[in-house]
């Protein structure tokens, strides 16, 4: 296999979404001198605005938003799921321009049922789940799964959203109501998995290779991630199987570009693939000064065609927190006192106009050689950075 | 004094030329959420017109261009010398919005008479220099600073254009004449400097706190820089000489932003302070990810009222390699191989869509622990480059 290092002249790729993970990909795209253009909402306040004349007003799952897009673009790659790989596929064919990840591939994720079907099938190991065909079949679904157990719809949840902890037949009953499930739309019920940690590995690929991040562990609260470990506290064989299990997903979905699986590990120290997304992702943030080349630069390698290139660590040890907003406003910046400390200390804002409490504004790392010392310098940095 | 570390909601950064520079200070900009707007040429094709649809186009030194930029932003900042102090103030002045470097630190630095009396008075070495009223004193200025010795003119100088070295008489009197002396253009006259490197010092300074960059040496050929070597392969106290010398002349110049400083090490270990620049500076590429924090980060800060912040390096070694068009056409990106070395290797390209023989397009970085083993692989990697 011939491996190409080349981009031809004025190269321009185009994102499906304007958000902030769009955003920091086009950030390193500029570094390569690529043009970058994105399809942004109506609100004409998405982060990629600011950043890039060119924008396509629509929305995202729009055909005639996306062709206009793939008329420009000489690649198209995507930042978020909520998109329809049926428009995707057409657009792609119509236009000619290449989208990765590819329609396949999201097709592949966007269905949580196919998702873990997939993921099962190639020795991944995934909750145990069952499709749910009707409101009957909730009681012994509970018998085969135990209860409490997850019910979840089969396509468009996020962070939580579209799934529902059910623990009795009534709940149960409402969830599936809730999800749309007597209406036709599916619904899996899967095992709800006592878990101590939730760890996350992300992967670069593309024909010309597939690298790997560290395994980092990542902190949720109320369903949103609020901090990520690097690398994640546990064995370093555990942390070595995530990663494997990781790079397996990554090549039985046939992922060309930039993908984030989410695990649970269970207390017997089992590795459960959770979720998957086919973009960059919270728990890689770390990477743009943790690691010697970032997940937005291997986004961007990945989805243009150029080899990924293996990260390794610069420091021992990494913390990013991400900075929610904290009340309805207009946005501020107030940074941390950068001090004369051994830790490093990066504050992303995303360039979020307005803040409302637990939007995403930005993010921070913490980098050092102490993991003890790096998770506390970030805590007090999160404490004095206002957004 | 108190230290601020706040920006206020929506902040705007403009920038006074699109170049390369202003776009890699730009990326800073919008790390921290900050908005960017710059003057550009009518050419179209400046680097800064890819990243931001805030573009004021027209001519650096135009009142009313200029004007427009002001009313736009919070702060405006410079990207090169090629402008007119008169024009910055009274645009300072009429706008309500500071200009960073001030117009009067930009009067010290724009005249070369002036920049040399004022670093001399301040107690930093400059090369022996005198200014030439007339033809008349071109042999007597030999007399005095020795064959051959250097002509300039005292404004309008960049990368060794508008200089002559002059060995005898003639060749004076033309280089007098061809620097607008005979015109009444301000020449002066300085001794021809044997030097043994150049080296250079970042500094990044405003009314929080002033910083410095590692002392490094640029290697020039044909008055463009080619390589940068970080540290400078000289003696610690050499390197510590020079950093301070370089925070001196920031002090003594009133400097509010980042200014890079080159300095002439001489047979006999003396260093004389040589040009001045007020802006980020092709000797600071290395920092971006060489060291914990950027010159374009604290370029960024010093300008918009934020404490700049002591950098530290990463690696041992560090070299930056220019990457200069090879031939006139369509720029292409030919990455190298990054391998599975021990060092880091990173490519900059400026989006600037035309190579010319000579152009800076962009810029490469490596980074490790062994100082030759880097050199090595950034020699490799710049002849694996094209762009």
């Amino acid at each position: 296999m011939s491996t190409s290092f080349e981009l031809p002249a004025s190269f321009r790729l185009g994102f499906i979404g304007g958000g902030q993970l769009a955003r920091m990909s086009a950030m390193q795209a500029f570094r390569f001198g690529i043009e970058v253009g994105a399809v942004c909402s109506e609100s004409g306040s998405d982060p990629m605005e600011k950043v890039t004349p060119t924008i396509f007003r629509g929305d995202v799952s729009d055909y005639d938003t996306l062709m206009k897009l793939a008329e420009w673009a000489n690649v198209i790659t995507l930042e978020n799921e909520f998109l329809d790989a049926d428009v995707l596929a057409k657009v792609e064919q119509d236009s000619g321009t290449p989208v990765f990840p590819s329609p396949e591939t999201f097709r592949l994720i966007e269905n949580k049922r196919i998702e873990k079907e997939t993921f099962r099938n190639a020795g991944i190991p995934v909750a145990p789940f069952r499709v749910v065909k009707s409101e009957e079949e909730l009681p012994k679904t509970g018998m085969q799964l135990g209860w409490p157990y997850m019910l979840k719809s089969s396509k468009g949840g996020y962070d939580g959203y579209g799934n529902k902890k059910v623990s009795n037949f009534a709940q149960a009953e409402a969830g599936f109501r809730a999800l749309g499930g007597t209406e036709g739309r599916e619904v899996i019920a899967e095992k709800n998995v006592s878990f101590t940690r939730e760890l996350a590995v992300m992967v670069a690929r593309n024909e010309q290779g597939t690298v790997t991040y560290p395994c980092c562990e990542t902190i949720q609260e109320n369903h949103i991630c609020t901090r990520v470990i690097v690398p994640a506290p546990v064995n370093r064989s555990i942390r070595d199987t995530c990663e494997s299990l990781a790079r397996k997903a990554a090549e039985a979905i046939n992922g060309k570009g930039l993908f984030g699986f989410e695990f649970f590990l269970t207390e017997d120290d089992e590795l459960l693939l959770n979720e998957s997304a086919p973009r960059p992702h919270n728990s890689g943030h770390f990477s743009i000064e943790a690691c010697s080349v970032s997940q937005f630069e291997n986004h961007v390698r990945a989805v243009c065609g150029l080899p990924p290139v293996q990260p390794t660590m610069r420091f021992n040890a990494a913390v990013m927190v991400n900075l929610l907003g904290k009340s309805s406003g207009d946005a501020v910046l107030k940074l941390p006192d950068y001090g004369q400390n051994d830790e490093e200390i990066h504050v992303h804002a995303y360039g979020k106009t307005t803040a409302r409490p637990g939007r995403k504004m930005g993010h921070l790392t913490v980098l050092g050689n102490n993991p003890d010392t790096v998770l506390k310098r970030a805590l007090q940095a999160e404490s004095d950075t206002r957004i």
